[in-house]
């Protein structure tokens, strides 16, 4: 299921892509021509079967695993769902169009598929994803939202109509957009040293306009709230074959928090999955102690708030002392303040202070 | 208040914004060199002052105005912030820097000027742009949420470190992100004759990798969902500057519907303003009638659906046969559909069929 770290260059794991679809199908081939019903095996996916791992560090698949077979009368629908989904997808790689989950539940009509709503044939996706070890972007489809990314990176893009064309990831000042064709480019020449995450456009802006990608040699992504998973996927690129640290600004409050620990330690949706965390990544503020330590103006926390910071103590994924320290403190202040708050000092505060400072405690 | 059509060029208007804020400063020491308490007058944004006008086709403002005295003591406070406010926002200009309502807000306790919370802050922003006639984007306060697009348009950027560098929309195949840069940017070559936005993301890339802005000859813009202010500026701009007509191709439901409409007529809430509608622009679908012609997939109205058509049919903007017609079929059929839900005739199939005879009808 886990794929060789070696599969590094982005053509060749499309052709594995097809070739793992091709055997997913030509499995089912060879049982009906041994005169038996076709079924699939794969790990559960029910909470009990969730692991949160301390080796992989992220949430992992237990030992369960559950049969759809053609023979029992209750799996043939989720069955055929799950090989026309298959099917469908080969196709997108073959022909090399993109596509999203909602485009998946519409054009399953064209073919006569019905699901009954866009949860079932999502989770139909997610099984294919689990009984193949593969992300769904790895079969093109990609989600909505997209993020950005700035800086000295020149990326080749493989997509159809700009094969071999290069382009430097400073060439627009608002941002490069990260959809398919950036997730999907080679790596063509890096001038960078270290990868900035960040949560908000405003400073992702600002951050531009400041230079930090040249002050700090830095390749800035934004990652506009909770990363896309095609973004997580793109942070983990660049910090395994780039060997690029990763830093998180978020704001400082417990969603903050979680935007950098899904990045860091995925989700458990995602336990079937790899290669969507970057396990060395780190949360690099604003902390609840950057909230005193820089008397920043804030918000009160709210209950909600507050029932968060409890869920995230008993969260496995929660354990180092940073994380316990970060939550102490916010339950002790009871306080939360924004990346802008820092704005309270000048515009360029953030950028000349505070991101400095940050950066060498981080090297330490 | 309303701003020549003649300002056109991008630096030209950056300078008009810079006398226009010192005007409004000199004005004060004028008041006060002859002895009196300085005062503001500008036109009143309550609502029974504002108006919709067939002939403006947007919301504007009536003749009642409203004046903060700094003799009056309830006005001081509204009446200091708002003068700061036009003294940040002409630092922003001058020094060539962008910011957003967020940062503001939080900028104003670097002065010690506070406010009660940031919607207070907006509030005296929406105040300048009233007094001023000048939109927050052209003193640089930018929304953080980003739109894109993608076509044979080359621009010329005015921001520092890009001055007189191009880009062509099509460098990106992820599409360029619409912000700051792009918004502040001079048409520099236009292949294109004209606009097609998009509300979804999922679209715009399939219209991309369909090859929608060659076979159409089409400039491609992502609107996102609704679209930000500073990218209805820019279908504005592109509508009078380059004369391209403007089609927008929303979900089939009363959200997309208005999606369509805030792009052609405006919002209430910026009555004060001009420049950030494209009345000539074309909602293009999907229509409730398209729902029932092509057979679509739909999911029922919901109540709220239901009573948001209702609020439409009294709304002074959709006035004209096609708003009336629509509306009054999607009450009938009680159904909506998304844009993917052609996807039921294979992926293609929007590109292929319905595009064309969307542009061909409203080409007549």
């Amino acid at each position: 299921m886990k794929k060789s770290e070696s599969e590094r260059s982005v053509k060749a794991k499309k052709e594995t892509v097809l070739k793992d679809l091709r055997k997913f199908g030509g499995n089912l081939y060879d049982q009906m021509e041994h005169g038996k019903f076709p079924w699939v095996e794969m790990p559960s996916r029910s909470t009990e079967n969730i692991f949160y791992s301390p080796d992989v560090r992220q949430f992992i698949l237990g030992e369960k695993s559950v049969k759809r077979h053609a023979r029992n009368i209750r799996h043939i629908k989720p069955f055929t769902q799950m090989v026309w989904a298959g099917f469908f997808t080969s196709e997108l790689v073959r022909n090399r169009k993109t596509s999203t989950l909602r485009d998946v539940y519409y054009s399953a009509q064209a073919y006569e598929m019905t699901f009954k709503d866009q949860p079932e044939s999502n989770n139909i996706l997610t099984d294919l994803e689990t009984a193949t070890g593969f992300a769904r972007e790895d079969f093109n489809v990609y989600p909505e939202e997209r993020s950005a990314l700035f800086g000295d990176l020149t990326i080749e893009y493989t997509v159809p109509g700009y094969e071999g064309k290069q382009l430097n990831m400073t060439s627009h000042p608002d941002g490069v957009m990260l959809g398919p064709s950036v997730v999907s480019s080679e790596f063509a020449q890096n001038k960078c040293d270290k990868v900035i995450a960040i949560e908000k456009g405003g400073l992702f802006t600002r951050f531009i306009e400041e230079r930090v990608h040249e002050k700090f040699n830095a390749l800035l992504v934004l990652t506009a709230g909770q990363a896309p998973r095609a973004t997580r996927h793109f942070l983990n690129r660049l910090n395994r074959e780039l060997e690029l640290p990763v830093y998180i600004f978020t704001d400082g409050d417990p969603w903050g928090m979680h935007i950098a620990m899904v990045i860091i330690s995925g989700s458990a949706n995602a336990a079937h999955l790899r290669g969507l965390t970057t396990p060395d990544a780190k949360w690099s503020g604003v902390y609840a102690t950057d909230i005193v330590d820089y008397k920043l103006p804030t918000d009160p926390l709210t209950p909600v708030d507050i029932k968060r910071l409890h869920e995230l103590e008993k969260d496995p994924r929660y354990t180092g002392d940073l994380w316990k320290r970060e939550i102490k403190t916010f339950l002790k202040i009871k306080k939360k303040a924004e990346q802008e708050a820092f704005s309270r000092y000048g515009l360029t505060y953030i950028v000349d202070e505070y991101l400095p400072a940050k950066l060498d405690a981080m090297a330490d």
